[in-house]
C-alpha cells in the first residue's frame, strides 16, 4: 500500500527591504507553499517571485490570508471588526494571489488561514464560517486546509468545500483533538525524535496521540512545516527523510 | 449622426472610518467608475460595496491602481523604486479588483492609472511601458484609459491594448496636447461655461483647443469627472445635461 | 459654591487627504482636547495644526494614544501582543505629542487612552498597569483621564498619578459603575433631556445613576463630548449651556 | 597631536517580526548610533531597545528621521508633498526619539536625515532648509550631521546649528565634493584598501580626494559605517583598527 503526504510551509513572508526565511532552500523540500498575501507579510514583488519559485520547483501554491497586521505579523488577535470588513479583506487577498498566479502561469489551489486568524477561526464557528464564505466566494473549487477537530474543518465540510486535513509535528494535541495552547506546558514538542514519531503515528496508523493518552482518528493530507524556527531547513529535511524511509511519498494534495 | 461619450469618475476612495466623496449620488451620473484598489485609497469592504453600487447602477468598473501611498492619497511622486516592484504592485491591485468584481458578478473592463503615477507615466516612456505591461499581464483584453498625446497612449497602442481616449473639462491643454501643469497660470478652468464649451468642442468638433491657440485632433471616448471638488455632483450634472442637450448619448465605452 | 467641570473631546483625527470631525467648531466649546497621536488617526501635520488650534482657543491638550490600527480607527480589540511592545508604542505616541506641543509652545497636560485600548484597560488590571507605566515613564506629572470604577482608575491612583475622573452624558452605567456594554439594550442614551439630566445629577449631586437604580458616588472632573456623531456640535452646545445655566463653570481640570 | 573621529552607523532598523543588521555587534565598534524613528524602519520597541543598547555601550544616540515609507525603507524619492506636512513628520520623529531617550535616561544629541530624504536635501536648498527648521524646532542645541559641500551643510550653518561633518569610506567624490551618484561608474569603492586610504587621507590630511583628481579641504567629525552590507561588522572593525593604528581616537563628536 502506498501512502502519500503533502508538506506545506509558509512562504513569501519577506517585505520590502526585510527578508525572513530561506524560501529557496525550503522550496526544494515541500510540496505546497502557503504564500503570504501582503497583509501580515509579503509584498507584491515577493508574492510574484515566490510563485515563480514554486512553479519552477513543481510546488503547489495556496493563498495564506491573514488579519491586516504587518506590524504583528498576523499573530495578534484582532476582534471587534465588522464581519463584512474581514470577509472582504480575505476575498481581496485570495483574489490578488489568484490573479498573480494566473499571471505567472501557475494555479492557486488552496487557502490556509494564517496565524491568529487561523487560531481564532479554529474555535469560533462564526469566524470559521466567515473564512469559508470568503474562500467559496472567490472559487468554490479551492481546497481549504484545516486542522481536524476544529470549527474550520466543520464549516468547510458543511459548505461543500474540499478540505485537506493538516497535522503538526511539533505541537501536542489535547484530548479534544485541538493543539495544546502555547500557554500550557508541553504545547511545543522540542525533541525531534518525538516529533517524528508523532508524525509517523498519525500518517501510518491514522490516529492522533493526545496528551491525555487518547487516540483520535485522523486522515492527514498535509504536514505543516515551520520555516522560521532556527534550523528549520534541517528539521524539514529530517521529517521528509523519515517519512520517505517509512514508505510515504511526498506529494501535493492537489495537482499543481 | 449619434455621438456617444463615457463619463468616468474616481470612486471607492473611502478608507476604514474615513469617508470621501458622495459615491451614491455620483454613480447615478456616470457610466464608468474608476475604483481605488486599496493602495492610495479604498479598502476591501469599500471596494466590494463600490462594485455593488456600480453593478446596480449599470456602471462599468475599472481598476484605479496607484503608488502604495495611503498617506499621500497617491498624489506624491515616488521614484527610485525597482521597476519590478512597481509592476508587481500594479498587477496585485488590478488582480485584486478583478477578483472582487468576479465575486460580485460584475466585470472589470478597464484600467486607469491614478494620481501621481498617471501623471508621471504620461511623460515617462519607461513608466508608461511598465504600466501597460502590468495591465497586459493580468488581461490583454482590458482597455487602457489614457490622455491622448501622452506616453501612456503611445505605449498602450504599441502593446496592442485597446485605448480609451480621455478628455478633461476643467483643465487647459498645452500646444503639445498635454494638460497644462498645475504650477502654471490657467491650468485649471474654473468657469463652468468655459469648461462646458471646451468639452463640446472636443466631443462635437473633434479637436482640443490649446492655450497657444492650436486645434489638435482628438477622438474622445471618456470625460473625466472630478468627485472630490466642492459642488462635484452639481458640476457633473451640468456637464451631463449640456452633452445630452447637444445630442451626445452618455454611455460606457465598454459593455458592462 | 462654585462648581467647575472640564469638557473633553477627541480631536485631530483627520489623516492625509481624509477629514473627520469639525475640530474648529468643537474647539470653541470644549476645555480639553484629546489629540490623536498618529496610530489610530491623525498625522504629524494634523497633530501640529490641532495643537495650534487648541493653544489659540485656550484649550488644554492631552495625548490620546491607541493601538497601532489606522484601518480600524483604534476600535478593534487587539491582543496577544508582547506587553513591552505595547508599552513602547504608548511611550512613543505620548512622547511625540509632548514634543510637538513643546514646539508649538503649548503644554501637554494629560493622557487618555483611546478606543478599544481604553475599553480593554478599564477591565484588565495588567493592561491598566501597562498604560499607567507608559504615562509615568514619559512624565509622572501627567494627569491620567479615566472612568471611575475601573482598573485604569485604580492603577493610576496606585502608581501615584493624578487622575481626572471622566463621566459620560450619553452612556448608561451598570450597578458596578461601568459603562453598559454597547451590545446591551439601553447602553446608549439617545434622549438629549435624559443625557442632560444624567450629567447634572453626576455633577451637581455627585452620584452616578445606574441601570439597576443605585446611586454610586462620583467626583467628576471632565465630561466626554463625542465629536463624530451627527449633530455633535449642537449636542455639545446644549450640554455646555445646561451646565452653565446650573452654575457650573466650564474650565480645564489642568492649567493650560 | 591627537586626532579624534566619530564612527556613526544606522541602527534600530528592525520592524516587528523582521530583523535587519547585527546591532549588538556593531554597537561595540561605533561611537554614534543613528536610530530609525519608525517611519522608514524601526518600531517603538526596537527604538527603546536600541537606545538601551547604546546607553549601555556608551554610544551617543541621534535621530534618523526619514520619509514615511516603510515599504521602500526610506530609499524611494518622494516629492510633491506639502512642505508643512514633511516638516511636521520630521518634528514628530525627532520628538518621539527625544522622548524615548529621556525615558531611558539617555540623551539624543544629533539628527541625521535618512536615505532618499538625505540625498535629496543635500542638493535641494528648500528641502535642506526644511530639514534644518524641523531640527531647530525641536531643539536648537541638536547637532546636524551632514556631508560637506552640500545644501544641508550650508543650511544648518546659516541657521546657527552645530554641524558634524560626515565622510564616507566606500563612496567616491565628485570634483564638487558631492558623492558620485550610484548610477555612475566608480561611485562605490569596493576595495577595502582604497576605502581605508581614502578615510586616512581625509582624516589625517584634511582633504577629500575627488574623482577628477582634486583635493578639497575637509574637517571630518564622523565617518559613516554601513551596517547592512555583507561583512559589515568586519569592514567596520578593519576601518576602526586602521584609524587607531594611525593615532586616531574613536570618540563621539558629542558627549553622551
Amino acid at each position: 500500500m502506498t501512502r502519500s503526504l503533502d508538506l506545506n510551509c509558509d512562504m513569501g513572508e519577506s517585505f520590502g527591504a526585510y527578508t525572513i526565511g530561506d524560501d529557496a532552500a525550503m522550496m526544494a523540500l515541500i510540496s505546497s507553499a502557503n504564500v503570504a498575501c501582503g497583509f501580515h507579510a509579503g509584498d507584491p514583488a515577493v508574492m510574484r517571485n515566490t510563485i515563480r519559485l514554486a512553479r519552477a520547483a513543481g510546488v503547489v501554491v495556496g493563498a495564506h490570508p491573514s488579519f491586516m497586521d504587518l506590524y504583528g505579523f498576523g499573530r495578534r488577535r484582532i476582534s471587534g471588526e465588522r464581519p463584512e470588513d474581514l470577509e472582504a479583506q480575505l476575498i481581496y487577498q485570495i483574489a490578488a494571489m489568484q490573479g498573480m498566479c494566473a499571471v505567472e502561469g501557475h494555479s492557486m489551489r488552496y487557502v490556509k488561514t494564517h496565524g491568529a486568524l487561523g487560531n481564532m477561526a479554529a474555535t469560533d464557528p462564526d469566524l470559521a464560517a466567515l473564512c469559508v464564505r470568503a474562500v467559496r466566494a472567490v472559487d468554490p473549487g479551492l481546497i481549504f486546509v484545516s486542522l481536524p477537530y476544529s470549527e474550520t474543518f466543520t464549516a468547510a465540510q458543511k459548505a461543500g468545500l474540499a478540505v485537506a486535513c493538516e497535522i503538526y509535528a511539533d505541537r501536542s494535541y489535547t484530548d479534544a483533538g485541538e493543539l495544546t495552547p502555547r500557554s500550557q506546558p508541553g504545547a511545543v514538542i522540542h525533541d525531534p525524535v518525538q516529533s517524528r514519531d508523532q508524525v509517523l503515528e498519525m500518517v501510518l496508523n491514522g490516529h492522533i496521540p493526545t496528551s491525555g493518552g487518547k487516540r483520535l482518528p485522523v486522515e492527514p493530507a498535509t504536514l505543516c512545516i515551520h520555516g522560521d524556527t532556527p534550523g528549520a531547513v534541517e528539521i524539514a529535511r529530517g521529517l521528509r527523510a523519515a517519512l520517505e524511509e517509512n514508505g510515504v511519498t511526498i506529494a501535493p494534495f492537489a495537482q499543481p
